[in-house]
């Protein structure tokens, strides 16, 4: 069996993540408000597209127009490959209502109605041929409902995972809460990566750490990154310790680094012959 | 793309945001009471009247008569402005019942139902051409629904931010929350600012935090700030920092300082081409 | 504008206050069991009753005969006061039941009923000329369904500050809670004073400290009080503070002191012309 | 205006409480299993018997029979003075149901009946002439409806105050929970008294801490009390303090302890005039 | 009056007990999963076989014959007991269905109605004359119905008391719970004994104190203990105290272990004389 | 009586357990996501597969064809072993719906009905012979209605324990929840085994530890383990510590490392003779 890694494309996460996401898993990227989880999973959708992976990215959060618009601002410019149908922007947002929302394709027209959601998310996996899909955010699916949190991710898991699709589903969770969404959630995900936001000695840090990751090896420690006008840099060879409620960005020693520099250009993994 | 930026003029505060609120954000101002949430909404709604920028303030917490008393206080009468129409007062509060109430423009009969509101809020802004907004406060509009509070959230984002209007939607938190309102409503906002009053060592102190804000890179430090007679000042060049349960004011490097003063100059941001 | 001071006449109180409660506003204060707001509220109003300041006490957690009996412990015979008009006790307690009741000249048959308490109130404040007021206790008027609150607060300002008066609404939190009585309510008063009664290293200690007030600057410090037979005496020139889980009373610097008299003789202020 | 001051008879006690608590007091004794409260409140009903008080004990927790057996094994036969007609114990245990019940005079049928309850209470204070009262436990009345918790509460303090008696109502609260029984109840005692049973380095102390007490001046400190054979001797003359997880008993100052002794020996307070 | 002490039997419970369980008392014994409460209850019925004191068991967790065979893994074989009339495990688990549940004697066919429970108790403690009984665990009772906690136990206890019985309701907490179980039900019961199982360090450790009993003076410590192949050991000698969160066994002074191992002789109480 | 352990086949985890799992226990695998609880359940699985004990895995979690996969990462290779008739997966996931699902041969058609699930579930042990078992999660059948939890677990617990398999139900906790489950669950249960996954100091450490397990000794430390290609490693001769917020993991005295390693030769128990 050869499963095949994902870059993402992300300077320092592909080291992080000893090569890559695994083909199809279905990660759960976690953190508080301004933590960076949109710009992280357009950053990899854009790495995508600029190596030839179509992808899908579904909007519930912002208008398709402000998707676009945010991505321009890093310099993603999407509208060509949207053009040449190597990407869609699926709209739950605007219910198709307004002029803007008539021009977009793919449009759910009740983001509640989870059923039809899927159905335009298969649609536009199809037109495009998506290898890559981001679904931002899916807490918006369940903020009212919690209690249907877990089939809505297991069904979106179904699908995205079932069609040979590699995808982050951005978890919102509350400035002052440690989990990452919720048992249902959590356990449903092949994959979680926490992105934090914390205050420490009066300034903010940001950093992220790897939680699960099926299918791979990945480094266990938090990592403090950047938001740049070019988007995510995740420092892969620096750890951000807490002590004494003082916040500690140390460097990692040189044979650590070297592995993860090493693992990174992996690009698919091996294990023993299925029958099947 | 150019993305112009909107001064706060509230002193100190567009150094903290390397230049100004970034068009058309929607900004959640964040806090407990007493911590000068309102007057920080009021000071930038006057900066922009006394620049020429027309601005709309819906009052949901106080009585109209009560608003322009309070701006008074610090010297900042709008009844000239609103006179002009470049300024509008929106009384969500009255329910259009008594004697000053009557003599209001713009009022909203039914403050509970939102989209009463937003058409009112829209009114207001076509007659001023608001550039600016204040809502005082959004919380209200929810405190006995939390579960509407998203959507609510996301209404007013939407005419805010389609009808070009940078604005400032204050969340009244209790005093003793550690977060900005909710997870629906912390991820809607495109910028979150956090105004803190707390007690350390016997003492009441004053510091806010740009939490996030895009569109723009912001100091990442909580400063402390002041409430004069002339509105709210913040010490951009110095940071609060905790230690042991006390607090502790202490300066900026001088070179960090210079940073935040030569892009406090900013006025735009230009980004790649938009096809569109 | 002219903003008149209401004197607390609360030794210490109007030092800590630069010379009072601003007229009009609404000061919501705040405590556990056996801190003293009732004695803080009578106080008060005992104060302006010896000054020709006409007053009501709206009773919900006691008997009027109870009331009148309590005050007189502290020397406030406030029975002379209601004879002359100038005093008014609202029975919302009894609800008219009662031999001794009867005797009673404001008395809201149905306190569970806002509209008619707010009805008995208005007569009163019109029938002594009431300048001053306080309601003992507001969180009676919400404990059974606490999502009223902030309207229960909102009408009884807009009563009380709309005929003049200057009014303590006092809110009555658990003995183990840290804020002011929820966020609808702490947001909704003008003013907030927090008094505390906390147990340090086998002691308990009172302290207060005013935790907001629109339209004056005031102290910022923790200061402790004593409950004498005279009524409560507020240390101004003392701070309370906390460290390492023991209390210490430090006094104050001489400067601060100083700055704190002199603020108390002040008696108005004038704000820029108002144009209405 | 003269209050008389009722003596507790616990030896310790009425040192804390400058001389017993003020008549027509309603006293919540709270605190957690184990800590002694039903003892505290038995004893001070066995005082006013060998002193010529007649005492009523509500029996909500234990048949009245087991109340005889408990107090007998402290040496308190209360059967003499239920026959002289100077004690009775209320039992709304049973409901009347079983042989021993059948014997018992004051029998509430339906203990869930706050009505009921209270229409028996008062033929027993009529009956003994009842200048003490215990109710053993408030808490019992709303526990699985804590809504109504306040006014069961005021209920019972208007009719025990009301009729001239000097109250203890038991308050339960969990061993884990730091309130007093929650805020309606709090708020609605005249005094609170807490006794406490906590682990401190693999040790149980018990100590008590008078919280609030209405009408009187009161020691302010937690003292360590030991239950005997005898009853409840509580240590007036030490202190229990807490430092870093252990317990310290320490001796109060020599000047501290005569004061309270002297005061222990008040048996009234006499306040200003009344007019009425 | 005299008082009856019942031996628990567990080695080093006695001692801290001060001579054994009062009679008649009704003991929670509370702690989390993995504590060994199952097994205090049965090594306590187990002593009373071997001492000619018949016992009973309600099986509320497990099915009667598993219950035999746990007893038996430590060396309690019951069954000549159960044959000889002396013990009897009533079968609350199986609701009377299966063929090894059809060999049962006494079998609540709807565990969830408690008076069906309570008459197969009665009958159980009559055909025995049963001095000692268990009940593991009360919690199943009230599970998925807390309001019904107290009045479950209060129920339990009028039969089990009033029918000569000492007895040990088990009650299972959260293994994160401080608590005994709830307010209504800590206080309702004697006795509450409180078995830990705690992570130090790296390490699981053992330990219990009694937190009350009434009837009895009883060491106030916390001690270590262990469950060995013939059961249940506690070191009454040694105390187990955690500091800077490190747990240390300590031994206690002689002349404390003397004096419990004095007071483990005793076998009754004399209280004064009863008249009735 | 004779009782049976079960070889857990994991590295250093039947040292932990002196000698493996007791015959017919339920054991409940708890933890967070990305702890390895699935991991753990198939080796457990896999053991007893190449050791002629046949086994049964009920996938609640994932697709039947993925857990397939999963396990051949591992280079488990199940498929020869269902082949066999030795190893059946139960699919609860699918619902039969889908082309693979209609190739699967237990199949529960309505996974929320409990009674169906156990009908398949023992028609496979009845097939396969089973002597090991796992249900992968027991959380999912009660995740949306937690008051049913207890009863899920004791009919699962009846008919596997019943049917004479040795088995294993994950629990799934959130990342940030200290319990094992819910009382219900946690007391159920015949032994309790923790995994955790927390951050200490910037880097994430694997552990786990031993909370309880009838019939057996077991070892009473948090031992680190890794997760490798080829699954699981328990470091059994080494251990855990948390002190000031870092980890430590030492190792253990010869002496206990000597003991685990005898002890887990043990293949089982002698008991006194059962009279039955």
């Amino acid at each position: 069996m050869i499963v095949k890694r994902v870059k993402t494309g992300i300077p320092g996460m592909d080291e992080i993540l000893y090569g890559g996401i695994p083909e199809r898993n279905v990660v759960l990227l976690s953190g508080g408000p301004g933590t960076g989880k949109t710009i992280f999973s357009q950053q990899y959708l854009w790495y995508g597209l600029q190596h030839g992976e179509p992808g899908i990215y579904v909007a519930l959060e912002e208008h398709p127009v402000q998707v676009r618009r945010n991505m321009l601002q890093f310099g993603w410019d999407v509208r060509k490959y949207e053009k040449k149908g190597m990407f869609a922007i699926i709209d739950a947002f605007t219910g198709g209502i307004g002029e803007a929302a008539k021009r977009e394709k793919y449009v759910v027209r009740d983001p509640t109605d989870v059923h039809m959601l899927i159905d335009v998310i298969k649609e536009a996996i199809r037109d495009t041929g998506a290898k890559r899909g981001a679904v931002d955010s899916v807490s918006t699916l369940y903020l009212t409902k919690p209690v249907v949190a877990r089939s809505v991710v297991m069904n979106l898991k179904r699908v995205l995972s079932g069609l040979g699709v590699t995808s982050i589903l951005v978890s919102q969770v509350s400035a002052t809460e440690r989990g990452f969404g919720g048992p249902g959630v959590e356990h449903a995900a092949d994959g979680i990566i926490r992105m934090d936001l914390d205050e420490y000695d009066g300034e903010l840090y940001r950093s992220l750490i790897v939680w699960k990751m099926r299918g791979t090896k990945h480094d266990m420690r938090r990592h403090p990154f950047d938001i740049t006008d070019k988007g995510i840099i995740v420092y892969y060879d620096k750890v951000l310790r807490i002590r004494g409620g003082r916040a500690y960005i140390e460097p990692l020693p040189e044979k650590v680094v070297k592995e993860m520099e090493e693992a990174a250009k992996k690009t698919e993994d091996v294990f023993g012959e299925e029958e099947e």
